[in-house]
């Protein structure tokens, strides 16, 4: 099986796996996690906000090529607060004096209801020292962890599972000594947070084994849980393989109602936010990680996303995103690290469409939903849009943009949106055209104002001294029957003196085209016209859009916007003449005309 | 319930949620997947390659701001086959003249192996545009869609289920048609792929009747099958709630075997790659993303990254990612969009390591994997490091990077991988504080030429003129008896002309010692030693690592790096003397020994 593959690479690659990979299993092999074949977490749904333990100000910090300044980590700690973190791990208290320092300011800032963690290793004097950095504190946390995973005991620490345990133990009691049985320290409310460190790649009873025997240590209350974090300190498996661990110890666990499930997912493998989601539906209570997913290599698992997945499945995450880019500033600022484009939710391009059809789907979205909640149906249900960006702050305008691969749509959109104009469908695919051609031309993507220029030029809409023919007066009269109108209007062609025009109509459209006629050779004909108005009260003005043809059926669209909408219609359709012109579809010429009459 | 929630936020917060939130489900509610009780896929492991189509050129390009040129696409074309993609996505040709002409390119250069695949809207003019576009080639896939959701099929299309079903079989009779049914065609391997585009928001029994309609249309074969491409176009719930729809599709489609189901996650919850591993477990046989995850909004799901988990649990994934950096080459000058520096495997930052504890861990790592692999024993086995990063053509140096979160492990590790010098635990110690404490200060990375020039500076190796006492010169005879050894040694104490000292010992440290202790008032203990040897052949030199202490039991290290192992061990104790001097734990003066003498 495998000698196949290995010709495949060879004949098809010159890389090096071509010779190396003469079979990847001997250097690698799949993690074999619990089995448990009963397994209830896939058929269940998250329907409560977890408790959230932000580890930005560490495991975050401590993965950063620069890492925050004092200053830095005050300012990211008061917006964790005001996101509404109740627990914060600030530090390693016992690893520097700036740490140290840190965690007293922390104390000392937090608000009552949020719980200050440190995080220690299992050696009794860094224990004190740790216990110390939170004296005082209303609510604390102390964090202490073991690896647990054969790897880790073996090769880094030379420890025997019985003598992890005995370590555990006696962490566990000194940390209970010096707080909660300490009765100097009775003014804070304790909890004691143990994480068999690599819980994701130790076996399953072990894990199981050393977390009993912290419990009967600590001897905690179902007011106040002992914290068992199971992290997946490095991913390595499918992240239904971390859900059945969870279960595992979910279901195995003595005095379940004592203890609170932690998951403290990473990321390597790509499947963080999904084993913290699994790991929800298989038990767990309470998930820690990093805005954005900073944490060590590829990070902690994302708390933005997994909230914000509650939130568009219908629950609270209890957490405040409503302001999303002051929080990306904050995390920009300190981390020096930017946010993805492609992050979910927080990043620049998520709630972009720059393809054709996308932006036509959203449109028609957009059009659905006003109807819709105009009947009181508040469903938020936009094709390509899980999210209303404004839910975090963010505007509709970045919706949409225009670049080469945009459809009619894109650029409609923009042209609705900066100028008021609703062009009609076939203008639409009309435009989009030139605007396909410009950013084919430019390679890149075009701005907003750089569509609306393109617009004014394409269809002379203002550029009154470049065009062909300008509308210099217009006047309508009642003709001799009701429904006959009279058009006396004067015009200037190639910069000429004023040429008075006269048609007459059964509406301002057909007395335009028929003064046309009678004073130039040109038979134009009305292809298509719409109208509507633009901006509100005094203000509002008419928009008109007719596209004319020539006998043999070439036509062009036109533009005119003014108070008055006969005049806007007239304007429209001196601006598909002078398109005609320009393109010697058709020219005015007063001489030929008086020749051959 | 959901009352106590607002209140909570209320009172913690002062973001616009407080009041917005009346109830999120009310605007937002969870995607109801089809209920699959007797799932089988949590049971399973991926044990071969899925066929792989890479979008990169059409999904992933039609989702940049700026957009490749025509050179870009060819050089990422090249790029893919070269990494053996065997089935690449080229363009919607019928879109634009520059996809249509660049996939004349594609079908020119493709290997023999290679079949280029395109997407077409379900009309009949571009789908005849699109079958022109890939005429003559060896393979070619024609890719039709048609939106399935009810939230398309009503909103964007006004289309019922029945109407979808008739436009789906239409449109693949018209392909049949033109490709393998058509006289003309018959030099080309022609496969189809239909997607039912929105699958993962699709009614699963609809999804699966519009697809049979479509088989019984095209009439697939074992040797050829039809692409069913099941997209979660959307990313709308867990990626368990994808996986059970995938499962339901292979357990209902009628002659499997002629049936490849394909992937094609997003990434909107940021479960893409989960998605579709848990979607392979399920019956998946086929995956559609991109490198490094491009692609609309949050991406279509990264494909390195699926690919290398794979790798990692030893499954070769045919697809060779052995020179990854040239890879992200390509990718960041097309895209024109960086790499996260985050991103599974190939991002900038994955293979590094900054907290002492994590740093300390990799080292003992390897020094155990030297002996494991001595033995014959090749498995990979590092802790925090699931890859090992030559595979990707990475290498060790950037494994450890130290700032002021490293431990004494960072800068030893550094120290090693320069300089060869391989510190003394007890020395790691105390060098790992001097290069804390500086990059605290620069509240930086430190760049290992920085800790080498620190090494150097704080141990006086070799900047002779700044210290206060130089070795001249040593020469060592064999005292009366067999194991004793005098030192005759020249040395300059600030910048002093040469002063004979010698003394006597067992070896050439003590005899050092108690020359120090005769000519000056000082008297020196050691406290810790070791050598090892730098360098192979002729280059070898020997390092010596002496740590002095006085009676008061004060302590300071010294190196000394040497040709002559006897050499550099007087050197050393001259390193840990010089800084005792410049900290004014002792001084060397002559005159003062005199006068007390």
């Amino acid at each position: 099986m495998f000698k196949q593959t290995v010709c495949l690479l060879q004949k098809s690659t010159k890389g090096a796996w071509s010779n190396m990979l003469r079979d990847p299993s001997t250097k690698y092999s799949a993690f074999e996690g619990v089995q448990l074949k009963d397994r209830t977490w896939p058929n269940n749904k998250i329907k409560k906000a977890p408790r959230w333990l932000s580890t930005d100000l560490r495991d975050g910090n401590q993965s950063l090529p620069d890492p925050m300044s004092i200053e830095q980590k005050k300012e990211y700690f008061h917006k964790l607060v005001e996101v509404g973190f109740k627990e914060i791990e600030v530090s390693f208290p016992s690893a520097s004096q700036t740490d140290f320092d840190f965690t007293r300011y922390a104390v000392e800032h937090a608000p009552e209801d949020v719980s200050i963690q440190v995080l220690t290793q299992s050696r009794e004097h860094l224990v004190r020292r740790t216990v110390d950095s939170v004296k005082g504190a209303k609510r604390a946390t102390i964090h202490t962890y073991l690896a647990t995973s054969d790897l880790f005991r073996d090769v880094v620490f030379h420890m025997s599972q019985q003598d992890a345990i005995a370590k555990a133990i006696e962490t566990t009691k000194l940390v209970r000594s010096l707080t909660k049985d300490h009765p100097d320290m009775q003014d804070t409310i304790w909890t004691y947070e143990f994480s068999p460190e690599c819980f994701s790649s130790t076996p399953s009873e072990f894990a199981l084994e050393i977390c009993e025997a912290v419990k009967a240590a600590w001897e905690p209350t179902a007011e106040n849980p002992l914290i068992f974090n199971l992290p997946a300190t490095i991913e390595v498996s499918s992240p239904n393989v971390y859900a059945d661990q969870i279960e595992y110890f979910s279901r195995n666990v003595s005095e379940r109602e004592k203890v609170c499930i932690s998951l403290h997912p990473h990321n390597d493998r790509g499947c963080g936010v999904a084993a913290a989601e699994l790991g929800l539906m298989a038990g767990g209570d309470r998930v820690e990680g990093c805005l954005f997913g900073n944490g060590e290599r590829t990070g902690n698992v994302d708390i933005v996303t997994v909230a914000l997945n509650m939130y568009t499945s219908g629950v609270s995450p209890e957490l405040d995103f409503s302001d999303i880019e002051s929080i990306i500033d904050v995390v920009e600022k300190c981390n020096k690290l930017p946010v993805s484009a492609r992050a979910p939710y927080g990043g620049s391009l998520v709630v972009s469409a720059f393809s054709g059809s996308h932006q036509d789907a959203i449109k028609k979205g957009f059009a659905a939903q006003e109807k819709r909640w105009a009947n009181g149906d508040t469903r938020w249900m936009i094709p390509y849009l899980p999210l209303d960006p404004k839910d975090i702050g963010r505007n509709y305008e970045a919706v949409i943009r225009v670049n080469s691969q945009s459809g009619k749509g894109g650029a409609a959109w923009v042209v609705l949106r900066t100028l008021g104009l609703d062009l009609p469908r076939q203008m639409q695919i009309s435009f989009s055209s030139v605007v396909q051609i410009e950013a084919d031309k430019l390679g890149r993507e075009l701005k907003s104002e750089e569509i609306s220029k393109l617009l004014h030029s394409t269809y002379n809409i203002d550029s009154v001294a470049q065009t062909s023919v300008q509308l210099l007066d217009t006047e309508f009269k009642k003709g001799s029957s009701s429904d006959e109108l009279i058009l006396n209007a004067k015009i200037s062609v190639h910069g000429s003196e004023p040429i008075s025009i006269s048609g007459t109509g059964n509406g301002p459209i057909s007395a335009f085209l028929q003064a046309l006629s009678t004073s130039f050779d040109v038979e134009l004909e009305v292809a298509n016209y719409s109208e509507h108005s633009v901006g509100k009260g005094s203000k509002t003005k008419a928009a008109s859009y007719i596209q004319l043809s020539t006998a043999e059926g070439t036509s062009q669209w036109g533009i005119g916007i003014h108070e008055n909408a006969t005049r806007a219609s007239v304007m429209a359709m001196v601006s598909s003449v002078n398109s005609m012109i320009a393109q010697g579809v058709i020219s005015l010429d007063r001489e030929q005309k008086r020749s051959s009459a």
